[in-house]
């Protein structure tokens, strides 16, 4: 079937050596650290959310502080999330190509699986989702820096 | 191959009825419509820069509308294009479940192909690839509704 | 008084017709599918709000679950009507000509009518509101493709 | 005709004290000087687009930076007519209410005459169109600071 | 130190005069009312917020009704207190010279204080520091004017 | 001078060990990879617009590709070198402080370089100003991590 896919792609886009020379996006510039750090940060927020304190309902003044800050934190981790969807998506529809296809067949899972960990962040206050998707861009990084016969070391900005 | 998926995705996500009734866009408001808007503006707009008449070197008015009409074009092009990759894309990793995967075996081809279009139509000026990608909205617009046991009727806006 | 805005626009806008022939958007291509989209999202939205079921206060795991999944509610609730706020003034502004204010002397107070219901959605949790927003829009598809002279069948997404 | 028109937005939203009281916009702050602001950036921007020097086309460095400029110029163009037509129409649905269209009967004309002038200045390179839109949006903030009984003196950031 | 500063601009951008001349934004139209009206919208967000009557728990509407009002107030003020934030970092980085840094040695420390309170009043429902807030933003806008040798009236959209 | 800003910082902002404690952005997640994978996007641009090809005047399909790729680029070029700015201002009012003044004098100087370089990057389509900042991001890159003692390899995503 992965033969299938790369031979059609030849008959979709003929001139595609062409094509991938002038990608869509800033060409020649991808890193899954951009995708790494929006997922620590959905980590962040989603572990901030959980250790949030319950204000006492007679204390105004700390409810309304509350209620600020859940509610930002919600937009930060929705916008993170979000962004991380993006970039992994540009790396699956822009870099990876029919040859790495054929490399890395579970390629497709492993993006689906990592877009769908993204919503889940967003549907969910989930810890353990939240750390699934950062491992999820690990792997990604790997198999991404593979891809280039680069040795890149793996770190977290908020370790 | 697709078994495994299937297999696989139940593993990932357990309680996956539960979350996909949370979804993370609007839930349950889906339409390919919207991509289609998107797919036929895109296909005005290339049209439109295939046509525009370059004007006399020596016609400096002239020549300042045409390159203000031109990156006007463009850009409303390049917007339109990924409006439509972005409604695409949301449809692949939000409505489509692996259910789905197992009627249409090239589910991810059809939509990796239309994504790819989405670039082409950037990167270039091609009636051809817009024409092309307005008929890849077309082919997921008759997948989706069927998925749905609807016949809702295929339209342009612009015939 | 109508006939006299017709006349002043043919004053301020002496070549109109040339003008109109470049519209600011993607020209040729209006359809209030888009809007009817974004409609149906504020109405299931508003839905989802009134039937979240409210959590026990003592059961801290579901407070973080039904306040992250509320203000996400909200969020997606208010993008949606100001996109569908932001169409029908662009078919308000740019698709409809002196000459079909003619024809509907009630065009102004349809669109502002509409309008003003987008910002009652945001305002309010209001599935009456969110319902003559969709009706609103419904009524415009009516008279846009009458201009047109097409007969295109209104359907909803999420029927 | 106008007497109608405010019958029937009573009838539409007879608690309409209450909904303006909660406007959809951050409440109380209305001030044409936002819509000033851009709409000087549309006439400086159309001033330098019309007295950019052609290069000569042997220059290639000089041709390189002329057509980067162009285009940031019509982009920035671009940004700030849509930015000063989304201020107007908010003003319009927004602010202005049924009381004000008895007193300016030609409220809707205005509004939408100066929104008109937006798409021109996109389409266009006209020094006369955006200074015509500068001088509605003086109309307008004429208008709306006597609808406050204040007296605001207009001024230019760019003189 | 400031001598040292202007002297190392002249050595970084030695043709600084032309580069002033084809600034990144809209050239010659700065105006720190941009800045005002927001920071106003913020002060009006904080105190709605602080003002809103909390439901009793038993009223299930009112409490539905207050947190949509509450998560709209709180990502209304944050939107505002981010444009506030990166308008004055455009009139930081942007239009100020070196040579205003001779004349105002306070200059990054009144920038650097005024961006720091737009975090904080994202960060806080504080009407003292979304106060200080719009009094920086005064500090700031008798600065600007002094550099242009103008007499530009402060007043406040919402006294 | 630098003590007397680290002293009125703790009289602006007393309780300043809680604010920073609940800064703005996604708390503790800082890394400058950000700016420089977008950094690099603006070399990479700034590099193919000088390297495009002049079509010859008489080749129309040429011509059309030739105007789309460059209006493309300077697009990408002007939208990579804002993100960098963005992300540098962050570091510079969110992340760094007064304390951190004192053992970096040069700490304003070199942010407000580099983002004066993010701004002649856009105006310029300039090889020099594009190396100048990714050098830029490079020293910040050093400063930010030596001040959280951590020894993080500076690389390039395209060498």
């Amino acid at each position: 079937m992965l033969k299938k896919i790369a031979f059609q792609f030849k008959q979709w886009f003929p001139a595609t050596e062409e094509v991938s020379a002038h990608c869509d996006g800033p060409c020649g510039v991808y890193d899954p650290s951009a995708a790494r750090i929006t997922a620590e940060a959905v980590l962040s927020m989603t572990k901030k959310l959980v250790d949030l304190e319950t204000p006492s309902a007679s204390d105004k003044a700390a409810s309304i502080a509350y209620h600020n800050t859940f509610a930002r934190y919600v937009a930060i981790k929705e916008e993170q999330a979000q962004k991380t969807k993006e970039d992994l998506l540009i790396l699956w529809t822009d870099y990876f190509k029919p040859v790495h296809l054929e490399k890395y067949p579970d390629l497709h899972d492993t993006f689906l699986k990592a877009a769908k960990l993204c919503s889940s962040c967003k549907v969910e206050v989930s810890v353990q989702h939240a750390t699934e998707l950062l491992e999820a861009v690990h792997k990604i990084h790997q198999m991404f820096w593979e891809t280039k016969n680069r040795d890149i070391t793996w770190y977290k900005a908020n370790p």
